[in-house]
């Protein structure tokens, strides 16, 4: 939590936060918008240790800068205007004016660097002011870095809006089931009202609008993949291919609340119409997987110990899985799940090899996702919801939606 | 264009350009999507001079891969499995991952570094990487670095996709007009059909489902700004406000195509009901810039001489611009537009203050966005189109969409 932040920068003997946060970036800089909980602005975050964090901002972003509820300074205060008399050089000018700034504010010792941003400049920028500031030290923390721990837990107000996150994926989850279920099978195509063939692409375009009217952003790279595609984890699926009764259907869906905030994560596998005994066999040794593990998880558990107790579950039941296979192509071939909160994948690992040491803590949000994937027999069934530590150590799901296989054709 | 790349590389004597392409990023890495197309996709792309770019891709996205029409290699080549067991470091692992990948790529010279990313892990990574490569040099470049370059000149398949992209946001801004116009008045305030009052709130929303209908990405920090809030050019507006008669309104939306395409830019002023005097003259004002301005544009102008024509035509009228007082709150207080494409900010300024050397340049496509500001008259006037400047030099408008005020209530 935000509560932890200074604690941890003790940790690490870290004295000042510097948090990046140029322009274009949007939803992708979550450590920014951490701070700036989503308002869309550029700017710049410093906080030292045992103060309040400041925003540095535009001017003309005033009244964004306003509802982060932060302490704030224009960036006017240092006025670039002047400084570009002296140093023409428009890389020069700024980085001359991001120096005084930090002069003025106090920033020097361990300086921790956050943030998304073009690698180049700001490589070029912090380069260039470790060499102009007396006693400043970079420090760039390779994972697991301070601000991404204390996202790790998520405070009662943060669970609200990803359980309201969660609420509304559900709704376009189920609003596109019912798109499809108003289709009607024309051989072994699923035909609109009007007889035209149901392509994925016009699934995603439905879907697109539900996530609109449900204020959720849409995510580049929903899967909705049918038939092999579907023994693909990451394959998107064919935007010109129509549904097939009877495929399995993979689909992984992970808005965000627009505006930079948080994200849900969920997938459900379906079958139009029916589904052939093979596949009912597989989505279910895949709804068992989720069940049994769902109800082992608890706080204090290393992550590990739950992606091994997978991979278990389905070795006992004849698939092969990544514990004993690498690389692997089908059976169960990928980790159970991830953190989940300003980033779709965040930390919380559940390292398929080597131990992270990551440990399921109350108040920590991930998803549960085992599948099983036989792209050679044309299927492939993923389950996931995300849960929820909460502060007592019992688990929530966040994913009111029910697991069942087939959508059976209403239309 | 793409094909200015190794000709850039040779003026800078880069060697090797990477790429990076992290999880996460999405449309907010310009320069990796300018290789991948959009693709949907986490790898890292390597081209060396007069070599096509490779990219090393997860063999899980073979399938979005595979769509880039790139040379692939796939990440597996290098174990990872194989390397944790000798650096149980997760982190030192993934230097090791690295560097093995760039030896055998033969990466090595002068490699600019490109792509946006998380900047601790990045910075940590490379810093390591730069004490375990011999001969590695790393080349930050700070500003108007070879792939921004290379982008400022749109060829004519880009372009194709930026008309297109220009003629869909007209699909929205005429849909939000028709929305607003089938209102009535009661007193002062916008009612809908049931008598409600049309909030902002409502607009946005209703935007938000035109442009996932119209398969355009919503870009938060959409400006609607009414009153007080239209003389603040980056006010995005209040939700809760309700729309009222006569008011100058601020409309400035730039969306991109979905997952990861060109954006356009484009700002139409309202007042719905009637306009004052006061707000028509600073309407024709600004509308009488635009058009002044455009008719001058020309391949081989320097911006900033573009700018300046916009302060002399706004001073000869009377307001005060930013070319003669800094910092300026009312009048004329930003500069005439910029560079767009796979960012909505990229290559080419128009200066407000030290030239920047930008000229503008057969190919290249910006915006053009005269504006006036005055807040404590409750008033502002923005009108923006995004503009193209062909081969033989002549300009085009991309924003088929005409430059009214006033919209009258039908309802």
């Amino acid at each position: 939590m935000r509560s932890d932040l200074d604690h941890l920068m003790g940790e690490r003997n870290i004295d000042v936060l510097v948090i990046e946060g140029p322009d274009g970036m949007g939803s992708a800089n979550p450590a920014f918008n951490y701070f700036v909980k989503g308002e869309h602005l550029v700017g710049l975050v410093v906080k030292k240790r045992g103060e309040p964090a400041i925003l540095i901002h535009s001017p003309w972003e005033q009244v964004q800068a306003e509802k982060t509820g932060m302490v704030l300074v224009s960036r006017d205060r240092w006025s670039i205007r002047e400084i570009e008399q002296d140093f023409p050089d428009p890389f020069d000018a700024t980085v001359e004016h991001r120096r005084r700034m930090l002069a003025d504010l106090g920033v020097s010792g361990r300086v921790g660097l956050y943030g998304t941003v073009p690698i180049g400049p700001f490589f070029a920028l912090w380069m260039a002011l470790a060499q102009k500031i007396p006693g400043l030290e970079l420090v760039a923390e390779p994972q697991k870095d301070v601000i991404s721990q204390a996202r790790l837990t998520k405070s009662s107000d943060e669970i609200e809006l990803m359980r309201d996150v969660g609420r509304r994926t559900c709704v376009v989850v189920q609003a596109v089931v019912d798109f499809i279920a108003a289709g009607r099978a024309e051989g072994d195509t699923v035909v609109d009202a009007h007889g035209t063939p149901i392509t994925i692409g016009a699934v995603k375009a439905f879907m697109r609008r539900e996530l609109a009217a449900n204020n959720l952003e849409d995510p580049s790279g929903t899967i909705f993949a049918q038939g092999r595609d579907a023994g693909l984890p990451h394959a998107t699926g064919d935007e010109a291919a129509q549904l097939k009764l009877g495929q399995a259907i993979v689909f992984d869906i992970f808005p965000r609340q627009a505006g930079g905030g948080y994200f849900h994560d969920m997938t459900r596998t379906f079958a139009i119409g029916h589904a052939s005994a093979d596949l009912q066999e597989l989505y279910d040794t895949v709804k068992g997987s989720f069940e049994h593990v769902l109800g082992e998880l608890e706080a204090g558990g290393p992550t590990i110990a739950f992606q091994k107790l997978t991979c278990q579950y389905f070795e006992a039941r004849g698939h092969e899985t990544i514990a004993t296979k690498y690389p692997i192509e089908e059976g169960y071939i990928h980790s159970l799940g991830h953190g989940i909160g300003l980033e779709v994948h965040e930390n919380i690992r559940f390292p398929s090899t080597i131990d992270s040491g990551d440990v399921i803590v109350p108040g920590c949000v991930f998803t549960l996702e085992p599948g099983l994937y036989y792209p050679s027999r044309n299927m492939g069934v993923r389950l996931e919801d995300t849960v929820y530590c909460r502060p007592d150590g019992s688990i929530e799901s966040l994913t009111p939606f029910p697991m069942e296989l087939v959508i059976p054709l209403r239309g």
